[in-house]
């Protein structure tokens, strides 16, 4: 948890949830580093201009009631009192930030797990709402993320060159509704995707859309077709809705980006391994035929009824071994494909509702051995999964997991904890599809450069 | 659970998991309605013939190694065992059925709810897998599932068939990969489509999905613009991924259909209400302003800081009976909508993160406090739920609500088993625009039938 000391100011409370509480800022004995503002609208700028003359040099103001409401004399006297004592001001009209695992200055409690993304959003509901779907089937590990709200004296763009900074940030995702320094926003983008990618949702394209952001934020909208250019210019990859948004950036922060565009498919059912190969391949990706050799090596670790041609179809085998790592240890290793795709794990709830049968058969004794089989399952699936783990490091590929789980079973969540991202399998699907259109900008734009530099 | 008689058959063991077994069809003292056979390939076609000469009239193979395995003598010694004692023969190389909630002849052992949902699937992966999302997170209630396997003697038009006659089938979803009776195909969906709504995955399009598609079932898949033509004739919907085909699903058996194309917003948050107002006017859908008439009832039970224009956005409000009954009541009860969707619940497990503060914070008052809240709010929500629930059928307009939890929060169970759909934001927007695509066809269908007829 968080080491520092936490000061709240009240009115009338002198305790709050066990802390002191003091009345105003006057009374505070020590130093203050950050100060968060949520009260009512009419008292947050006399807050702002005690908090400045005690030395407070940055605040987050969660209140609303700002431009976003059409009162633009209070946001104007709040970026008056920002200059005047020289201080940071997040919002107003923001959802707090998040600094993985330990800050959480939001009202939405779900911790996030500590990893590489940070998300700079000018939603506030997408800044903290998403943290939900994060800690129950995304796994997304957390860097930062700040809700930047009506942006009176930081913005967008300030966060993104904070996040150059930051060595703990290595992609970054933005909910864009409108920028307001076109320029220098494209011009650290564009530098800033080079290294740590980039993946931007727009909110606010279409009338109802346009609409809804005025009274959201107060920005004027930028058309869709603007996002679109800078986003072809920069090579930052647009995506359209939030669920995209937070899978990819646990890809970005998980793995080694694709090399080209060949994909493996490595699947226990027939179904999903044709539906995936549809997507790719209509998508500027190969599921190529593997060559003779490469299927001969697979073979001798398969069922008779398998198909090596790629998919890989097992059709079906309990030998999490061969298909989890003697298989994909092969696939990578060879140079016919540069990332990896696998379909089917049921994991441990599958046993345990195996053995949810009637009460009559509960003392049975096969019914006995398939619950410790069960459990077994648990400590020999982990085993199989860190060396699963160590193959995109080692081949330096891609390598994700599909199937239709949630965080609920284990093994997702232990997955997703150790850097192999889990997706449904169509998901999955795009995820290879992104990674590889930023791969290629990218290397493209390598050459490019050497070219002109 | 079943109640009928299950009587394991086996080469040496007299008893399995507590029934008794025999070691053939001729020992067995009952008559058999159905038989299910999982042996070795070499076995099936032996113990079909048994089961023939026994007066048995309904098998299912799940054993492959058929035609899909180039095994072309096997799989027709099949079919003329199915002719010689006209039995009907599901399979072979198929995964089984399911009819919901007590019967489950797969090797998946999530038990789905009951609703009114059935699948045709052509692969056996699409058949069972998805019932792990289903109990996840979909909540989709499911009548019958059938695999069809390498459709020896009965296929997916005779399953189509039989849930035309089926009252427990609202609506059907198929994963298809290939028509061996095309005409008929075509026939029976335009038909059925009309009063039960279809939804169509299509599996193999591609070089490499073909590919695939053929070790598979041994089809030789359709591609995918004769899919689109057969969509378009018949007004079946197609879409590109196993979990919008169950979303899809879950709405068609939940909800009545939207009359018009005019999509009413509540949200508790501006981003996701812009954005999924940009994501309905890009695709043939409204968000209306709504009239001042209409704006004026909605104020006086929403905070001074919201918008009534539409996105009807709280931005943020805990009065849950305004917010879920009150304020939906007078939106779907106006004639400017067509359709609702409402965004924002976190539930309860929002208020016991909340108390999942410091070991030294446990015993404080105002932590006890918000504790009990957070058990209180169970109650004191169902009875609002309740209450909304009950709002599609006495408006006939759909309702629809989303949100980032999935039924891991108990909420989000309670709404989907009473028939309220609960999708991640976007989703839920693809599913009205479908739904809206589904609905415009048949009201135009059933003009055009009228004028011609």
């Amino acid at each position: 948890g968080f080491q520092g000391k936490v000061i709240p100011i009240h009115h009338k409370e002198d305790e709050i949830l066990g802390f002191k509480a003091y009345t105003s800022i006057e009374q505070v004995p020590d130093s203050v580093d950050l100060a968060v503002i949520a009260t009512p609208t009419e008292y947050v700028n006399n807050i702002l201009d005690g908090l400045g003359q005690n030395g407070v040099r940055h605040s987050i103001v969660l209140s609303g009631g700002f431009l976003e409401a059409g009162n633009q004399k209070g946001q104007e006297e709040m970026k008056n009192i920002g200059e005047k004592y020289n201080m940071k001001i997040m919002g107003p009209n923001c959802s707090g930030e998040v600094v993985a695992p330990d800050i959480n200055i939001t009202h939405v409690p779900w911790p996030p797990r500590k990893g590489g993304a940070s998300i700079i959003s000018q939603s506030g509901t997408y800044a903290v709402q998403p943290l939900i779907a994060i800690s129950e089937k995304i796994g997304l590990g957390i860097s930062k993320i700040v809700s930047v709200g009506n942006e009176v004296n930081t913005d967008l763009v300030d966060f993104l060159e904070a996040f150059e900074e930051d060595k703990d940030t290595n992609c970054i995702g933005i909910y864009f509704e409108a920028v307001r320094r076109g320029k220098k926003f494209i011009e650290v983008v564009e530098r800033l995707n080079l290294e740590k990618p980039i993946v931007i949702i727009p909110i606010g394209q279409t009338d109802a859309g346009t609409r809804s952001a005025k009274s959201h934020t107060a920005a004027i909208t930028s058309p869709g077709y603007i996002i679109d250019s800078i986003c072809e210019q920069t090579g930052a990859v647009r995506v359209k809705n939030s669920i995209d948004m937070l899978n990819l950036l646990n890809a970005f922060d998980s793995l080694p980006l694709p090399k080209g565009n060949r994909v493996g498919i490595l699947t226990m059912g027939g179904g999903p391994g044709t539906l995936m190969s549809d997507l790719l391949e209509s998508n500027d990706m190969k599921v190529p035929v593997l060559s003779d050799e490469l299927q001969d090596k697979l073979k001798p670790w398969m069922p008779e009824t398998a198909s090596t041609i790629n998919p890989i179809d097992l059709t079906y085998s309990d030998d999490m071994q061969n298909y989890l790592n003697i298989l994909p240890d092969i696939l990578l290793q060879s140079d016919e494909i540069d990332s990896l795709i696998i379909y089917g794990l049921m994991g441990s709830e599958y046993h345990k509702n195996l053995v949810n049968v009637p009460d009559f058969m509960k003392n049975n004794s096969s019914v006995q051995t398939m619950k410790s089989f069960g459990d077994m399952m648990q400590d020999f699936f982990i085993a199989i999964f860190d060396e699963l783990i160590s193959y995109k490091e080692k081949f330096n590929k891609p390598v994700i997991l599909t199937c239709y789980n949630t965080r609920r079973e284990k093994f997702v969540a232990y997955l997703q904890d150790h850097g192999i991202p889990v997706y449904y399998p169509e998901e999955g699907i795009w995820i290879l599809i992104w990674m590889w259109q930023y791969s290629k900008f990218i290397q493209w734009k390598k050459k490019a450069d050497k070219i002109s530099g």
